[in-house]
């Protein structure tokens, strides 16, 4: 028997232990709470969960203790929504905006996404994961253990293999564990621009099957808005990566209601992202479908938007909400979950224990993680979060604050204050 | 000479130079940068500050030498308006608030600032001393150096006077500066609800002169609102507050535009704080009586709320606006500077300078300590934070996380991550 690492002494154990499937409906205010609690920890995964003293009957001489000092744990988050793979930052394009430009007139005039596509190109493989690397950190700190993460700023063979065997070794380091996500429909390139055809079967014909054959990506992604990719194009993406294998993610009526919630139910997409703009009927067809939405209210704030997604509708409609960060260098600059509970809760009006299922348990499920982490069950891996407070509703109430004690990814300490 | 200390190697170094008073207009967005400068402090001073080569001629073998590697550095940050002294948290009230009830509901049914008040008046000196300590490392951690501090929560003389001297104990204890303020017209407390008449007699008769004499506070500050205090009667607490020889702050037209900036101009107060509702009337008397602006969006945020104060209409009227974080337990659980400069980019249009020079070199002016923070100039107190990035508008642009590498106030290494 391997030496265990117990947590003891948590004045709240948030376990989100329950059904193995999504949560929806009144589930999502069930957070499966023992107070003063501890949990065990053998060989990476979780061995046991419950009350201090059965713990601590468990325990061998080799064993490690942490004391939680009446502190809470709760499942590391998982982020279902970033792109975090990138070179240079767009802090004078933020700038810009702070002086009323806005985020589609900045795109039209070649900035956005593009900008950072020019960056990113010019980068070494060693460059953006040392990049990413330092961005890891920032992930850990504020909690989260598993991260979805999609290319998209290479937008040519090369450069989009380059972001994701970056992704590769990401995930092969640790502790972070990376999902990664084919996304070369995130944008027409600047030379394909009078000729969006091709770039469209080039993504189909060539990147595709060689993001399959090396095993690069387990989703692909597509922006389906009409100022990036139509429905139509969207379609032809999504079919070619589902004939290949891959499971299939949509950004999903960000800023129009275009039908892409429509075209991701249609498709039975594993998820429909961002959904601002998504009528009745999309959202009766995901509900249908068993597409998760994935949440992103961070985009809206830092873009200075007021529609935010329709979490409560969505909810009673019984669907299995996520919510990220959607992290990236234009739209959504936080790694920080807890400021996304924030906004879920202040903005959106979820409660503080919706919003910790949406990103737990439910965000676990939504990138084919749900057997694996999301929750402190045991044979689950263990990524445990412990925060420094004594009540999980102070998670999303005091905000801007980095809310982690001690992070463990993988049974591993990832993360000490 | 006593040994120094150096900070070198800053890409940028942010010192907001410039003439001895509060910056307006287009001054907002002059920043005094050097590039790769560096600073060296003496006798918790800032001695010289400079080009880096200019800086190192000037050093002896005994003094010590901080390298930035090209992080940036600027002055710590002020906060002119926070509630940092309370028993207890409201993170109930934010549960219910995210299902929809309101911050005006809850404070009609006896929760809100009343709720803190109950805890407050149950804790003792050193146990509200305790808690706040912890909330001086969360200041601090943010960049934070200066505090503005209000009482409020006790409503009472010696409860009053307990939160005053816990003030006064953290400013003897440092390393963060607190300002303090007598908020004694916070709410009319339970006792008195039928009698606010005699509340404000008590205000102005026992606790004002017992403020006074004890020199426990600097300024006094009154919530002007339908709901709190009326015109009239914060008139006369703060007249009385004046005749005493304290400053003067107002909670200014938050939730209703009730004329409450025309009466801090009319009081010659040193500021109007909140400001949502506030006329073009309000801001031509603000601008005529040289009343600084004091506005706290992310009480703005954490309500659910969308009308910001009119910050940019107020720089282009000559007003030197502050930004403040309104830390406290009901509607605004943020110590973060870095947040509200967020705020104060995204939702309301303010430039990074511009939101940087209002929380630095503006807020020390409307706290009285203008010749002595707020600004990196040989004389004033070293009051220092090196952020872990090498362009300024990063600290507004990356929200969620803490920014902070190194804090130095007073010349003493306050936090070092």
């Amino acid at each position: 028997m391997s030496s265990g690492f117990a947590i003891v002494n948590c004045a709240q154990l948030v376990t989100l232990s329950g059904p193995a499937r999504p949560r929806t409906g009144a589930e999502m205010r069930e957070l499966g709470m023992v107070e003063n609690g501890a949990l065990l920890i053998r060989d990476g995964r979780i061995e046991a969960v419950g009350g201090r003293e059965e713990i601590e009957r468990r325990l061998s001489a080799n064993d490690t203790v942490l004391d939680a000092q009446g502190r809470i744990a709760l499942p590391g988050f998982v982020d279902a929504h970033t792109h975090p793979v990138f070179a240079g930052t767009r802090c004078a394009e933020f700038e810009l905006r702070s002086q009323g430009a806005t985020y589609e007139e900045i795109a039209a005039a070649g900035g956005g996404i593009l900008e950072t596509v020019r960056q990113t190109r010019r980068a070494t493989g060693d460059e953006l994961f040392e990049a990413a690397l330092r961005r890891q950190q920032w992930f850990l700190r504020n909690g989260t253990t598993t991260v979805e993460a999609k290319s998209g700023y290479g937008l040519a063979l090369d450069d989009e293999l380059k972001i994701l065997r970056v992704i590769r070794r990401l995930n092969e380091r640790g502790p972070v564990r990376w999902v990664p996500t084919f996304l070369g429909a995130h944008a027409v390139p600047e030379e394909f621009r009078d000729n969006r055809r091709a770039y469209v079967e080039l993504v189909c014909e060539v990147m595709l099957p060689a993001v399959a054959s090396e095993h690069l990506a387990r989703y692909c992604d597509a922006f389906c808005e009409p100022s990036a990719f139509s429905i139509d194009e969207t379609r032809t993406v999504l079919r070619r990566a589902a004939s290949l294998g891959l499971g299939l993610r949509v950004h999903a009526d960000q800023l129009t209601c275009s039908g892409a919630a429509e075209l991701a139910a249609s498709l039975g997409a594993a998820t429909a992202d961002h959904l601002e703009q998504t009528s009745d009927a999309g959202i009766a067809q995901l509900r249908a479908a068993g597409v998760q939405p994935v949440l992103l209210p961070a985009s809206v704030y830092a873009l200075g938007r007021t529609r935010y997604p329709r979490a409560r509708d969505m909810i009673e409609a019984g669907l299995a909400i996520v919510l990220a960060t959607d992290f990236n260098p234009g739209s959504a600059p936080t790694p920080s979950i807890p400021m996304v509970l924030s906004l879920a809760c202040t903005q959106m009006h979820l409660t503080p224990a919706e919003a910790i299922t949406a990103a737990t348990i439910n965000a676990a499920w939504s990138v084919g993680l749900g057997h694996e982490t999301g929750s402190l069950e045991p044979g689950k891996r263990a990524d445990v979060l412990v925060a420094d407070c004594a009540d999980y509703r102070k998670l999303p109430y005091f905000f801007g604050v980095e809310h982690a004690w001690v992070v463990v990814a993988g049974g591993e300490v990832a993360f000490r204050r």
